[in-house]
């Protein structure tokens, strides 16, 4: 088939902005076919573009050959162009067709894909992670990461204004960052490095200069667990200010996340629709628990747990049952924390770490850190950690480190929450988890 | 030493916000100390921030004998808050000196630091590199990253605006992206697997679905050389656009590199100055040179290359000075640039890649996509690459590829142009390249 090049026609209007008092002028879309139904001496092609869709509506005796042709020779998912004019209308819900002049096909398509792009007939997420770029074709995939974008940019413009820096810091590391948790290996030229889990020790050393700096970008975790809410490479908002206490980053991670959801509820209101969520604002200040209250809620719901032990998943998805929204869990066992999570001075049992949960779901982590190397390089030991494999971090400690505090979000968590999907792969592109790499 | 905790205290100002206009009113200063001096009965100390610098003027007679111990104990580099009545000046270059009420010590810092904060008594690189976080508090150094992320921040506000989506693609790739360049090998659980030298495949697939796609972030390439511009880990700012030609999105890169450069120099006036840096703004269009024409033109400085050879640094240097500002080199021979990028029509020997130089450097490259799988195929072939190893991108063809084209800017390349920088380990927090790993 004769492949049409663009030439000079470029697009007046998306598919959603072509409405009825646009009736009689004359457009040129861009997009794929979605369906076809033929009705005797009509044939009806749903265009569809990032925006929406819009129906091409082919009137056989009245368009000129070379149209009735090209339409005739279309199928789904064919990338095309149109050139026609506006019509207003009954017959379609939206109030409008375009009568086309001119269409241009710029690619074919296979006449067997592998799922139905409409989403009438669904396919299991496998099948459709693995043919993911059809996939999220599909107009509530589109929605999920419209959402995305939208919160991910007014998370920033909201970290601008509060006058944090952006910072990019190494992903390949000669040491793990946090110990504890797996890496993946790299082979670094000749040496042997680590993938980064976390901007944690850069994010910290860069207060020193930048004092207020954050970092969104992907990470890595050899997790072993293959769970709805862990992924190997995850997108992570970090962010770490010099002069400031847990209180401090609380304070601003609660007004970030009601930023967030005020934005994309006013900007992403179509794409709420199309994912039939209904997104609430949430009231500031979140709710603070302690951990200590947290296990007395869960021993009221009959779920037992011995002091300074981790809280396992079904016990959390009973807490998100007592507290189904937003709140924070401070005063940590310090020892269940990491290293650079600051004891208490009243009390070092516990720490001044804490999680913003959402339901039953760790969106964030964070907390006061440690700005003293001795206390550091004590906490390290108690880690079961070689303090000497954290030399060059410990070395900064000797520059002037100030008292500072941080937090990090799971982005592909935050879109759960924006969102309503339940399964972490849904709200990710390309999902590396442990069961799956390619392509 | 007693350490002070920050307690209350919250920041009422930063060094370059104390003016002569606040004479009388008390300020709350964090920061370090850069220089004491003494003069008898007075002692000066510059407290350094991320906005600048002020000068503490205790006068020994007048302040409490707390505030005198704590001046008298504090050295280089400590980390402190001073709670204090600014006062009129003349004796200081910026007319204000704030005298202290209250000093808080946050922590100290080694007597014996690795370099001099000030930048009076320079450090080489490699010195630099190795304390990097001290190195960093260097104003110069601040500014340098204040520029990089006004840069940044202006590139997306930009491309939010041409209504690019902001996508996260993998990094983690189970099969090299663009075949050639060297790859570093990923032990990803049971399997081999690599790290992302772009994200070009993905990208290319997304604009199936999202049309205009855009990603900032880090990519790696095992590049054996070790020059001043290139790194091993580097930050590429990537843009896809469905339904554009080559031509379409250099004047995107043209009109992006005009707004950065103005924005730049809009917001970034102190830290041009501090650089001692005049950047202009560039005049839209850019002047666009076929290869052969460069060829020419080097022919003319006496530097022969046949047709068809690539160009070699040192003849980007004599072509800099030929056009020392931006240009665009378009028509390249289809065998030099890769499988992806789309041959002419009227001349598949010439191809619609380009690149964006600056003076003799690299900024961007791009160029329209090969949008058929045939073609593609084909193309593989003759790059000497196995189709087979690309399958799973090969099959997003048969899902409807539209007419595309895109680029890549090295972020750190547009800083080196940004700030005047001439080493592209100057522009990179902690720089990766083939010999430097660590911290």
């Amino acid at each position: 088939m004769k492949i049409d090049s663009i030439g000079n026609w470029r697009r007046t209007h998306h598919t959603v902005d072509v409405k009825p008092e646009l009736d009689g002028q004359e457009v040129t879309l861009f997009g794929w076919v979605q369906e076809i139904r033929d009705l005797g001496g009509i044939r009806f092609i749903i265009l569809q573009d990032r925006e929406g869709t819009v129906q091409i509506t082919v009137p056989r005796k009245k368009v000129s050959g070379e149209v009735l042709s090209k339409s005739d020779a279309l199928q789904k998912r064919f990338s095309i162009g149109v050139k026609g004019t506006v019509q207003k209308t009954e017959i379609t819900p939206r109030g409008v067709e375009v009568i086309p002049k001119e269409i241009k096909i710029f690619s074919t398509a296979s006449p067997q894909l592998p799922m139905d792009i409409t989403g009438k007939v669904p396919a299991n997420l496998e099948v459709r992670l693995d043919a993911r770029a059809l996939d999220l074709c599909r107009e509530e995939n589109i929605a999920v990461f419209k959402i995305q974008h939208a919160a991910v940019e007014a998370i920033r413009s909201f970290l601008f204004e509060k006058g944090f820096i952006e910072v990019h810091t190494p992903r390949i590391i000669a040491s793990a960052t946090e110990g504890g948790a797996a890496l993946f290996p790299v082979n670094y030229f000749e040496t042997k490095a680590f993938l980064a889990q976390s901007p944690q020790l850069y994010k910290e050393q860069l207060v020193m200069s930048l004092e207020k700096v954050f970092e969104i970008g992907p990470f890595f975790r050899a997790e072993e667990s293959h769970t709805r809410r862990h992924l190997s490479e995850f997108v992570s908002i970090d962010i770490e200010q010099a002069f400031a206490t847990a209180e401090d980053v609380m304070q601003l991670l609660e007004q970030l996340m009601q930023h967030a959801c005020k934005v994309v509820k006013e900007k992403c209101r179509r794409e709420l629709a199309t994912l039939k969520h209904r997104l609430e604002v949430p009231e500031v200040p979140f709710k603070r628990l302690t951990y200590t209250k947290v296990l007395e809620d869960l021993k009221n719901e009959g779920v037992e747990i011995p002091w300074g032990e981790d809280i396992p998943t079904p016990a959390f998805r009973t807490l998100g049952k007592v507290h189904p929204y937003f709140y924070f869990i401070t005063d940590w066992p310090t020892h269940s924390k990491a290293f650079y999570i600051k004891p208490r001075d009243d009390n070092p049992e516990l720490c001044e770490g804490f999680d913003l949960m959402w339901r039953w779901i760790e969106l964030s982590s964070g907390g006061t850190r440690i700005a003293s190397k001795e206390l550091l390089i004590e906490r390290l030991k108690e880690k079961g950690l070689n303090p000497e494999s954290f030399k060059h971090h410990l070395q900064t400690f000797d520059y002037g480190m100030p008292p500072h505090a941080g937090w990090a979000i799971g982005l592909e968590r935050l879109t759960m929450m924006l969102t309503g999907k339940r399964n972490i792969r849904e709200v990710t592109l390309y999902p590396r988890d442990r069961f799956r790499l390619t392509p």
